[in-house]
């Protein structure tokens, strides 16, 4: 390598893998639904979930079977003045794991923010762009 | 409802929908790639970040080609002593791109803090629970 500029001062190989994001949790949707339910330890309702996460009824049921059957959720099904009632908690396994998620998110933080030289997140902001969602 | 404790205190519509964290950055490989280029203004070369990123060409390659047309990243190929150099930089569009997601991000990890009644993440971990990764 003939550019010291573009060796990476601390280059740990791996060093930006972020194996603790697991691929259960870092789905966008189910990212909102352990979120909601971590700060609600007493649980949600499937419909508040669902209004919380903007999802449609049938997306919330995939991914609420998702981590379901990977054990970080709890479905208790019951009913209510004769009304079907849906309630979702986290598991204490489901509450560590998202945990140790969070963990890793915010190191990818931090690494962000981590700038051989210069912090490239107080460098002024490029004008003129404009972001169409894919 | 009639159960007041499962009403959640801030109902907002879609407030974990989590629009911010669009699929293109989100993707945990993408993800570390862009980490790696933000912290290094000048770029990087083709093999520093296969390294850094514990990918294999053929997935880097495929990363990077997404990343590319979409604006987020330029590929500049040269030859340094008769050898080819490929160096990777965010560009400018994809620099804010980012700092926008990581915005979001830091969204998550403070709304998975911030507890209606009672902070979660102080709570005691739970003993007993082991992760086989998926």
């Amino acid at each position: 390598m003939s550019n010291p500029r573009l060796r990476p001062a601390a280059g740990t190989p791996g060093r930006y893998s972020y194996d603790g994001l697991d691929r259960i949790l870092h789905e966008k949707a189910r990212l909102g639904i352990m979120t909601c339910l971590l700060t609600r330890p007493q649980g949600l309702l499937f419909n508040e979930l669902k209004h919380l996460c903007a999802l449609t009824d049938g997306n919330l049921s995939r991914h609420l079977d998702v981590l379901r059957e990977a054990g970080l959720i709890e479905i208790h099904k019951a009913f209510q003045a004769r009304r079907p009632q849906t309630t979702v908690t986290l598991t204490p396994f489901g509450r560590q794991r998202f945990r140790d998620y969070l963990d890793e998110l915010e190191r990818v933080i931090r690494d962000a923010q981590t700038c051989p030289g210069a912090d490239p997140r107080t460098q002024p902001a490029p004008t003129g762009t404009s972001w169409l969602p894919i």
